[in-house]
């Protein structure tokens, strides 16, 4: 940690500063120059973090040296973590996750219609909400426990892991006997609690990117649950909050790249929440899988029309179908591999 | 709500949308014109609002009408609603609850010691937090119900209501029985979950806005609270998200008159969290109070330099009764009041 | 355009609201349901957008339902236009513009020496620039006059096109004499005069969208330039604002097939300049083509350690030169064409 | 500056590093730790920073320790900046700037009304557009000239000093015949031709904040003007890009005690484009007073539903007339003078 001290700062204020960072048990090396007067600060970062060095008279600014998340960087670990999904599928170190379904489950027969399209592409984890966050308390909250059956349900008919969002710590438990992976939202990425709770169990967990989380918050968020001793993390970028409103959200695709060199973790993009437009997915898709992401999620309704919940922003079987073709395609020119599902 | 078509859309397109209007139970009117044809749809804004109209080929924007808040909206409740927050306390209609205290609590003594001079100066609500939401693993996470319990005990003794935060809906029972009021932090303004859960309780909430929230997203997660039973939501203003990085986030001062027109319930204005640096504080303290704001929130710790969190930002006791020296001028001026707490 | 009145909107304000529509030489068209009275307003949306109607006593929300651009409109012209840039280089309808080129021009010998390597990469147009518009007045501000002849040199050596910076009015006619291409940077892309004045030239424009510029923005902007006769509009995503420190700006890759279905202008994107990391610019730069951008556009310089500006996000030759062999694939794929300039 | 290196840098990268800083005339100070290696690089900072260190191989970050500003700072000049506007009009140092008239002159007998009501009311400047940015060029672009003829001839009538937009180098020749103060547009801030010929000329110019220019990038745009020789420039924040739909732009209110610390220049506040609702504007005019601001500046047009530009966020000279007598009181609750305009 470095502190830049202000060119106004008195020699009393220099020495009540290092001996303020020597009451904290930390070493100082002071580099003293005409017009600026910086101490270097030696010791545990994650304790450095935590002291309050800023509110001392005479700093100016305090600059982290070292990055604040360690078990999710890629210094702890060089080699891209590999997660086992289900079924034989894996994400990460070339593997694929190409996650297909509707926003919310609505029913056996409509999720068994669009879970056998989206296999028949190529998918190869099934999606569906059962605990909607919705904006309105007025709105469709989702089947509950009804819904979590009927996922489990057609992921073992039709041998597909299956994932679904827990909002709530309580739930927790009780999804965990249904799912193979669990979601955590974008609204809850900061739910500290909630991440502490799936941190417990033993299944991969698909995290969110918060609307405004920095790079840096959404890896703090996976540390937490990896600091519980739940390691398999796939982060999920899935747009963030923008000024301009012709999209929902605003893809940010360099995340990939940039999650790439600081973490091992694998890292999916989810286009349908990130655009909230259908005839954007397409291209969106393919650039997600150019751009080196490790999966693809997309939301696919066999009735747009009719859906409970996003419609308006859901592919149909057939465009999800022409969509896939392309991905596959370009997955094969990049040497990635999309695993398919295989029977227990 | 209204429905504008794409310019290209087809006869069959248009018979298709006020067939598929006709069957969800709501009644149209077409206007079709030479450049635009625009369809009103008259029925409940709440059921319309939930149908996937985006979805239908030919359509090109659907335009809500109405709000989707209702109970949290002015035109609900005309007059300011007032809420009681103990010891004689009010909120709203002109009375202004003035919050101040630590970020986190730290021990008894220390707490004591702010609380009294914090009272000395014209605070009416005392805050701490004993449950903190910190974005670090490895940060200090509070002091869980110990810290509830000092702050009871300091809130009894100095005759002060108090306010903690609620991360966790299962903390929601526990917290109740040491708090005059909820808050619900940032991070947790779209966490259902925890909202329907403080709206079943019956003590007043100090909801948070979101860092990425808009304004109807803030009323939204009022909606959520109120509309299960619990009436007495007092909004906060805390900044969001900016690309500037001279300031810890950016306030948005302009939402008290934006809420005031759109909603009965008080606001309230952090700037310790809004700017992150004590020296803007003060004048955003008064500008807070000019716009009209029911009350501020300012952090104050006797030592910064040791606080366990947020130190940095913190305003020491006499900063902090300068401050409220001038709120206190400028609130006679606007013919405001600052209830003092009376012995029960 | 749709005027949506208060829902306490009096009969007398509802009356006045017409005479004013009439007034203005529109008709009208009023729908008066029970919680929702709306007006279709029909006439030329132009004018319709210029009057104040907002200002009117009654008038809850004006929703334009026309776009506010023509010329530059997918509307106006279904099929995507194709500019040539000189010595046989196409942009538009399959046809890649690969810029590549260094930040500043800083010697005949050194751009020779970056232009000769990029060629050979495969680049098909040189950039460069010679008035340089830098955040301090103390920065290098660029070779001028003497940097467009060196431009313009070397350019006609390689037979390559040459893009470069223009900045004010009163350098256009100067730079016209040098340049294939002009580059409106995205400080100057709401510079009306400069746009009004490049629109008066008879060469292509590449047009970079400002830092907080909306999709219709950009739009509006290309839309100066081809009312003034040029209609050689391209238009170019070089990253916009964010929260996120972790890269210089956000790249708004959706752009691409947003722009897409809006307009018939070829779109550019520029990832040297959206993530200002050398690190992150090779996988955007296939991302931008897998999305179905029309063109790249890449800072390259030999030696970045000694670069006058933007060192920092320049990549080696020899990188680019591992990037365009990707992309030159990934074209193939597509079935785009990246046409090789050919001796006049 | 500070370098930081990469945590696995190599001793052979840190001598190349070292002779780099070295061969570019630099001293440095060598601090290497277990984890944390760090180098001080003493020199001048401008030099400095136009060094591209970022890109030397090893290299982590790189951190300014001296601002990039420098006349602009309150370094360079301790007390606050006072200018003289004409007519014994001040700004800064205690005397409030009261800017206020309608968006675009369209007419002397408006104008005329217009600025007899608001200097009834208290207003020291009149202003009005001549030049119009308008995002489309179908809008109406001014009056240019003749506009420019009417304000100053109503200026001298009512003995007030006028501030017009100038948005083209080659038109400061002939706007400083008319007006008494230039204003730079938001959408000009990062002009720097324009602002090196306003730089060039003898007024006051009132500079706007770019709708995505942070504190420093607008300093540094008053640099620009002060370095060419111009000191007299007052900063004016009018709002920035944000998410939220429900303002035109958000206002930034904290940038007042944030200047207020790192300039000596006047800041004024404009909230009329800053939120672009007249509802919002007075209690925002008075939380600018209580924030410490130098003036603000209002749109006031007597017929809001007929002008040609901006006319919905245009306050009528009643409004107006209430705003100035509760912004007059608080100016002298805190000790402030609005200076009335005297006969020359």
């Amino acid at each position: 940690m470095i502190i830049v001290l202000k060119p106004d700062s008195t020699d009393e204020q220099v020495k009540h500063i290092l001996d303020t960072i020597e009451g904290m048990g930390f070493r100082h090396d002071l580099s003293r120059g005409e017009k600026q007067t910086v101490i270097g600060v030696i010791g545990e970062e994650d304790r450095l973090r935590e002291a309050p060095l800023q509110a001392i008279p005479g700093v100016q600014k305090v600059v982290p040296v070292l990055k604040p998340y360690k078990l999710a960087s890629r210094e702890f670990q060089a080699e891209d973590s590999v997660f086992d999904l289900g079924y034989g599928v894996k994400v990460g170190g070339g593997n694929l996750m190409m996650i297909a379904g509707p926003c919310a489950i609505e029913g056996k027969e409509i999720l068994h219609e669009i879970a056998v399209a989206v296999k028949a592409s190529g998918a190869n984890v099934l999606r569906g909400g059962a605990f909607k966050p919705r904006t309105s308390p007025y709105s469709f909250q989702g089947m509950g426990e009804e819904g979590l059956k009927i996922l489990q349900d057609v992921g073992h008919e039709l041998q597909m892991p299956v994932v679904t969002e827990v909002m709530d710590p309580r739930q927790v438990e009780l999804i965990n006997k249904y799912t193979d992976i669990f979601q955590i939202g974008a609204r809850n990425m900061q739910n500290f609690d909630l991440l502490k709770e799936v941190g417990s169990m033993n299944r991969p967990v698909l995290l969110k990117r918060g609307m405004s989380a920095t790079v840096v918050d959404l890896l703090m968020s996976a540390e937490y649950i990896i600091s519980q001793g739940n390691s398999e993390v796939i982060l999920c970028e899935r747009g963030i909050r923008s000024f301009d409103p012709s999209t929902r959200n605003l893809l940010d695709l360099a995340i990939v790249p940039n999650l790439r060199g600081l973490s091992h973790l694998p890292i999916v993009i989810d286009p349908s929440h990130a655009t909230g437009r259908p005839d954007l997915i397409p291209s969106m898709s393919l650039a997600s899988i150019a751009a080196g992401a490790d999966g693809v999620h997309i939301e696919v309704h066999c009735n747009p029309e009719l859906a409970k919940s996003d419609g308006p922003q859901s592919l149909l079987p057939d465009q999800y179908d022409d969509v896939m073709k392309q991905m596959k395609q370009m997955a094969t020119m990049l040497g990635k591999t999309i695993p398919a599902p295989v029977a227990k």
